[in-house]
């Protein structure tokens, strides 16, 4: 599997990632809820700019690919939304907010992956969603009620369909899979700066 | 004037970007030559990304602000890439090396920005543009030869007449200067993280 792969060439970095203090704390339930907050405020910013970039991307896509991504993916966002939008309103986070540099550098990131071709953009694509599910399922365990309706999404069945989705159209690329190592790297990198970024309260542009 | 306003929007940033640590040691000659040597080879890859997001942004000009910013700046390299050429090789600076997420992250931004329209691409460019003609001025006084002879040539006359075609241009943008801060304001930001990037040595991608 190319995703395995692309995981493989970055294995140092992808532990940072789906292991990063962030994680360990929802986890452990130590991380303050400002944190916590901080990083839905910017995770929103981020999943909008997101949405943007693959629908972009699903221009360039093989017709069918380009409609099991709208349709099983980007149309049916619903209960990710629920349980966000009710994690917001429940921790009385009003109003957008702005980006941080790491918010607005990992989006420009996803803007230009998805002018590219779909091959680089699911690959730069596959780090926030694929290592979510992991995520998901390791904080799960977590006693604070907050982080684990949060992590309850990303560890459900329905989540990992939509991963399932990507990975396999990821195998669908022919090339080699170094061609896209840099952009899955780039992506996992800028996901261990965005934990951090909530961890240190990251002043926005 | 449009930039002045950009810069007084962001003077703080400004500031910081422009009397920069690494500045300040070119200036009293104790940067490590390494860390000189880092830069040399980031911002090549910089130059490289940079001059091909001016390229498209011409695209969307008027046509006698595209003529002149690409026959003044853009054709007009020559002597800007003799000096950084002298210096890579006296430095035994051969190939083109890989980017650091901060490098990367920057040219996104300029590429993502010379999507935008010529009033967000020239606000997003004039912090390297016009920043360089302050700190060349202030460089130029060191006692290290090669940090010299890099500062002279961003404190050239020629030089600011490049700048100057920026700064006028800017100021034919009709809307308000806010619309265009948060772009100006993340350069300078990018400008800050690209000095410090070298004094770390950021791993690359």
């Amino acid at each position: 599997m190319i995703a395995e792969d692309l995981k493989r060439r970055a294995e140092d970095l992808w532990e940072k990632y789906v292991k990063h203090e962030f994680v360990e704390r929802m986890r452990d339930d130590t991380l303050p809820v400002d944190s916590f907050k901080f990083y839905l405020v910017q995770d929103s910013l981020y999943v909008e700019e997101m949405v943007r970039s693959v629908i972009r991307a699903a221009a360039s896509m093989p017709f069918d690919m380009a409609y099991e991504i709208l349709s099983k993916i980007v149309l049916n966002r619903d209960k990710g939304m629920e349980v966000h939008g009710q994690l917001e309103r429940e921790l009385g986070i009003t109003g957008k907010g702005k980006m941080t540099m790491t918010t607005y550098s990992y989006t420009r990131h996803l803007i230009y992956a998805s002018t590219l071709g779909w091959p680089q953009f699911l690959a730069a694509w596959t780090p926030c969603m694929w290592g979510y599910s992991f995520i998901g399922k390791y904080v799960v365990a977590t006693k604070n009620m907050y982080f684990k309706r949060w992590a309850e999404f990303y560890a459900s069945d329905d989540y990992m369909e939509r991963v399932s989705v990507i990975l396999k159209s990821l195998d669908r690329f022919n090339g080699d899979a170094s061609e896209l190592s840099d952009l899955f790297k780039a992506s996992v990198k800028y996901e261990i700066m965005f934990w951090q970024s909530a961890l240190d309260n990251e002043p926005t542009i």
